[in-house]
């Protein structure tokens, strides 16, 4: 056995997106303790970077130690208690996982389904909190990475404060893409990765409480079943003035890395980031035109950084994405769930969203599908 | 703000430990898709390599996507059920975070309790066992990271066969520093972490389950209650043929490094990398007592890889650890718990256990010592 060499790709699927060499030189920096006053620095320069690309004031606003699946878990295992109501807008395949979430907390799912492709209807939304008093949280996926739908995220919060239910906002492909204004909107719970918009490798999840969320928080009648992701023992940590109490090992060098791809960011301006996506977007749905292919979703809910390209009638959408990895060095993903089969996952995310990527995955496909034309 | 430039430090503290040079350029390499195939072909080499430290056949061998604390609630969770009595000895601060898994999953804890600096006694845990009948694991710390004691896990999980248990081990901080035979000693569920005597950074926890734990996961009454932590989903990504269902998005470049650091440990061979560890162990005793410093723990449950040391009367031991940090650039820990202010803790983990590491520490802690009394 020896070392391991990774070849070079040019991550065009839902996530990882492209890790741009300046963050992998940061994170390949000596690892320092986690207590070490230099390292605390970091974590506080580290809480004002998110603080920026969630665009909030919340205290709690932290790395959670783990992939956005736990960024998921500790939303809901912080806020909701056995005997909950919980109202799940399922659009898509993280829905169903937060359907997941909340059965196995004891909870009770009210799930609102729309079709995969189409975005989170409002008016059976709000039907379902009115038909339902006493719902504890409202919780709905900002951006589909399965389907690559927006919903209206603002409008969602909205209906949760109105029927005095709290927020939780899936954003794990959101932050960095597409505005996410976290104050403005009113959002309570917001996690999100680090391997999408923000193209720092996988293995963390940005995550932001508002002070309403961390009052439910503090005023639990039950001990939150995860220890690890117990944000009271987190905080601690991640806040402690002075002497913080030691509650599990930050990782490091995965936290130096998010600190450079949020300086990335910073530097780049939030307003930049977002234009930016949605033109290379654009310019990715006019080549795509020009060798015939179609996006699954209207135009009015697509996401910029995720795009669902229909597979064509006929054409073998796996051999396709094979040849794309081996003859182009070019990696988009398959469909989830039910699309399976049925579209192409392309993603312009973070650093991945330039006109070089479209430019180069649209010649791919047309060789491609041309070379299984003829 | 700008980049984050740590200095560069000896980690002889409880953990991280030092990373190679090598460790960090391998994670620094291109990221790629976490279903590429040659990821996935990573992946396998990798529970290869765990395998080879675990010293086990076990086929549901893997890194779990967080820090250590998260392996720990990932055997607890997927083991213990509500209702479950759990055996637990506690010797030190990790034994008592077992206890809190466990009390979260709504099983019952029969506490052992030892004092911090001694080993568990087996007779005390023998006990246990038999005045509960039916219980469902006996867990206990292998290495207590908190106190420097080894404890005689090959006789614990005897105890644990005999009377029907299956056992639940903290390896932390033995895995890589000393002998830990998961076959030969017949253990159930033992979890790690990447940043200790394997000397990668913080943030990943191998973990390893004998047939008997995943029958025992097989036949839950009730799901585990952690969707992100399930392992009964995380064996379909880390171990599905053909076709890996998606689980979580891997942390790729976390996993390189422990790819690496697992090549490094294997390429130097198990029992040399644990004779290593004793032989620096042995010279840091020495060193020590030339400058009237003793150690905690009796030399019969020493752990070559921490090394408690006990602060002399009069000293203050945390204007001593700043000193080394700031005027030698070497980290050691602080007592945790009940030992906070009564230890230092010395950590001559992985890469960190060498003869230079011993003399560079002795050295400092001479010359903060000596300044003291003068």
């Amino acid at each position: 056995m020896t070392s391991f060499h990774p070849p070079e790709v040019l991550l065009l699927g839902p996530g990882p997106s492209p890790v741009a060499k300046r963050v992998l030189d940061a994170m390949a920096r000596p690892t320092i303790g986690h207590l070490d006053p230099r390292f605390v620095g970091m974590m506080d320069e580290l809480k004002e970077l998110l603080r920026y690309a969630f665009e909030t004031g919340n205290t709690l606003t932290v790395p959670i130690s783990a992939p956005g699946s736990a960024g998921m878990e500790a939303a809901f295992v912080n806020l909701i208690e056995a005997g909950d109501k919980v109202v799940i807008c399922q659009n898509g395949v993280f829905g169903a996982r937060m359907r997941e979430n909340v059965i196995r907390i004891g909870a009770t799912p009210i799930m609102v389904n729309d079709p995969f492709g189409m975005p989170i209807d409002l008016e059976k939304t709000e039907a379902a909190l009115k038909a339902n008093p006493g719902v504890k949280a409202l919780a709905f996926v900002h951006a589909e990475t399965s389907t690559g739908v927006e919903s209206d995220a603002a409008a969602l919060c909205k209906l949760a404060q109105e029927h005095g239910a709290l927020s939780i906002v899936d954003a794990v492909t959101s932050l960095g893409g597409i505005p996410l204004r976290v104050d403005a909107w009113g959002c309570d719970a917001v996690y999100s990765g680090s391997q999408k918009c923000l193209s720092a490798p996988p293995g963390l999840s940005p995550l932001t409480f508002s002070d309403k969320a961390v009052a439910a928080l503090k005023s639990r009648k039950t001990p939150v079943q995860s220890w690890f992701l117990d944000l009271g023992l987190v905080m601690n940590y991640w806040q402690g003035s002075g002497a913080r109490a030691y509650h599990h090992t930050a990782p490091i060098n995965m936290l130096y890395a998010l600190h450079e791809a949020l300086l990335m960011f910073k530097e780049e301006g939030r307003e930049a980031a977002f234009a930016r996506h949605r033109q290379n977007h654009l310019r990715l749905v006019a080549g795509l035109a020009t060798i015939g292919l179609d996006l699954l979703v209207a135009e009015s809910a697509r996401l910029p950084q995720l795009n669902a390209v229909k597979v064509p009638e006929g054409v073998d959408e796996g051999a396709v994405r094979k040849r794309l990895l081996t003859d182009f060095n070019i990696e988009i993903g398959a469909g989830l769930g039910e699309l399976a089969g049925k579209i192409w996952r392309i993603g312009l995310m973070g650093t991945g969203s330039t006109a070089e990527s479209v430019d180069r995955v649209v010649h791919a496909l047309g060789v491609c599908l041309g070379a299984r034309r003829a």
